[in-house]
């Protein structure tokens, strides 16, 4: 498939498949402004935290390209700039990749001093290719690393969408898969659905299909059955954020999953690029986790599926404490607790 | 509301409040013989374990007048009437409630020696409404002994439907609610959605909501956040069988759930009647766990959420350690560990 994030420079245009339409249509939507971007965000045509981060480097060219038009100089324009910047980066407050990116940007503009927009603009779409292709890259080393760790005949219970798009391509805990298939190694997935937005049955499914890979989709509350049974042999999901020590915060869920396997000794790991480790959050109670609208779970689609005047509770995320992952798959190889140690030891050499 | 599971002499007719259709409408559902009824029980217009006991019981007396139709006396129409029953106690196999009470209308039969139909159809008829009101009574029993259970101020996490709709009338987990709330203890729920036919939105939220009680709707896998966040300080659910081990099956999530309240440090109680109890099952593996169709799982209503040519697991139910249970409501009073022995006298004297 086209890459699910591309910037089209003739145009000026983000264009992002909409992953709320999927599987049904296939359908894309363009973004010609931060404000679009920041609304796609939002409703979540485009998510997962690698992605968060390429989309949220093309909306600073996007950003850029705004300012143009009011301002003769970035210099003049820099507050303006700023003001788009900061609105993109609070989109989200979980996946601090979202954040990092645009930071790097920033860095971009500062080093150079650009006497112009244009130059601006030609330099920060450059640089957002290179976090384009430098994520895919990154997520086939993690593939590599983590493919060590499954076994042929290996059943795989994953979790909400760890995949090609969560990422700029190829996928973190997918990848993994993919990458372990490529070597030959029989392994079989099973997919939870990830109520309430049902990326796990809409998205893992359909990139697991598409790409040949054996899939049984299944209701979040199965996971602990499924386990006693023996029908999960490894648990593997990617990371919206993981603190300095270990602990990870990722879709809500996750942790209950993360319960469930270690009560039946059931190997869990974590797949993620090391831009999603935070070394400034010591530990998951300081990651802020995302309340989204109660109408995601009240309703499905238009249909409301409480009685009226019925709320609900809707983080979008929880937290796994460290104690609970038995590896974190990265690009600079697998690292295992002490997580304090091997994360900021990676994270300094990466 | 008028008692959702009635039946009408004249008619001859079991009418049953459709389930499947709340809380959007209100209609009911006419079962003028066993296929009917064995129809309704498969797809869920009638569920809840105790309900399920009735809705046999009446069962029964469809079967008889149907079998009335054809023979001249019960004697010669014996092997008719058993394979009927057969069929009606197979409808659904987790539940115990539905074989036994069965079970307890073949005594009423065997041992009055009934000389003709007449006489048969009004035992069996009597005896069911009889079932009927102690179901009722057993409940506001469970309701006392388990209100004392609960605090002021305790936020009560329940799954499924164990309310009015899954028994003849008040429920048994959602009747310790009721029961404790009319006491004067202020106590607020915490119904799980409970995917794929989401009882706990539809129905545990229609019920409590309508009789009052503060309840917010979360979805199956925020359980272990919720908990973590201090948000839960009792589990409360139902029962479909209770093996004599005190190992309890119920809805497939109930399992997690309990693991996620042991992690925590949340107790976590099971209310259900003793005609729940199964002393002839050993343990919770000795349980046959229902699996229902995929269709359930990979779609909603009529639409499919994932990709064609996936399929799903479907099992009904899990079954929750009798080691993770802090205690077994009953109409007998709570009882405790040791299950085997707690579980084996309650019945025994009841």
């Amino acid at each position: 498939m086209k890459p699910h994030i591309r910037f089209d420079g003739a145009s000026g245009a983000l264009i992002l498949l909409d992953q709320r339409r999927l599987p049904a249509s296939k359908e894309y939507f363009y973004c010609r402004d931060t404000r679009d971007l920041i609304y796609a965000i939002q409703e979540m045509v485009v998510r997962g935290a690698p992605a968060l981060g390429v989309a949220a480097a093309f909306g600073c060219v996007l950003a850029a390209r705004e300012t143009a038009a009011g301002f003769s100089n970035p210099r003049e324009g820099a507050e303006a700039l700023d003001a788009l910047l900061d609105a993109l980066a609070a989109a989200r407050p979980t996946a601090v990749n979202l954040r990092r990116m645009i930071e790097r940007m920033r860095w971009v503009r500062l080093d150079r001093d650009p006497p112009g927009f244009a130059e601006l603009i030609a330099l920060w779409e450059a640089e957002s290719e290179r976090i384009h292709k430098e994520d895919l890259e990154v997520n086939r080393r993690i593939g590599a690393h983590g493919a060590e760790l499954l076994d042929s005949g290996d059943v795989v219970l994953t979790y909400c969408n760890a995949g090609e798009l969560a990422t700029a391509g190829f996928g973190t805990a997918l990848g993994v898969i993919y990458e372990a298939r490529g070597q030959g190694k029989d392994i079989r997935v099973i997919a939870c659905e990830t109520r309430p937005l049902l990326q796990g049955a809409r998205l893992t499914a359909y990139e697991l299909h598409r790409n040949g890979v054996p899939v049984t989709l299944a209701c979040d509350n199965a996971c602990a059955l499924l386990m006693r049974r023996g029908l999960v042999s490894k648990v593997l999901t990617g990371a919206d954020r993981i603190a300095a020590d270990g602990d990870t915060a990722n879709k809500i869920g996750t942790y209950g999953i993360a319960l469930a396997a270690q009560a039946h000794g059931i190997p869990f790991y974590i797949a993620a690029p090391l831009s999603t480790v935070d070394l400034s959050t010591p530990a998951g109670d300081d990651i802020p986790l995302e309340e989204r609208p109660e109408s995601e779970v009240t309703h499905f689609g238009s249909r409301r599926i409480c009685p009226e005047g019925v709320g609900a509770f809707n983080f979008a995320f929880d937290v796994t404490q460290a104690a609970l992952i038995s590896g974190i798959v990265t690009e600079a190889g697998v690292l295992f607790p002490p997580y304090g140690q091997s994360l900021a030891r990676a994270v300094e050499r990466g």
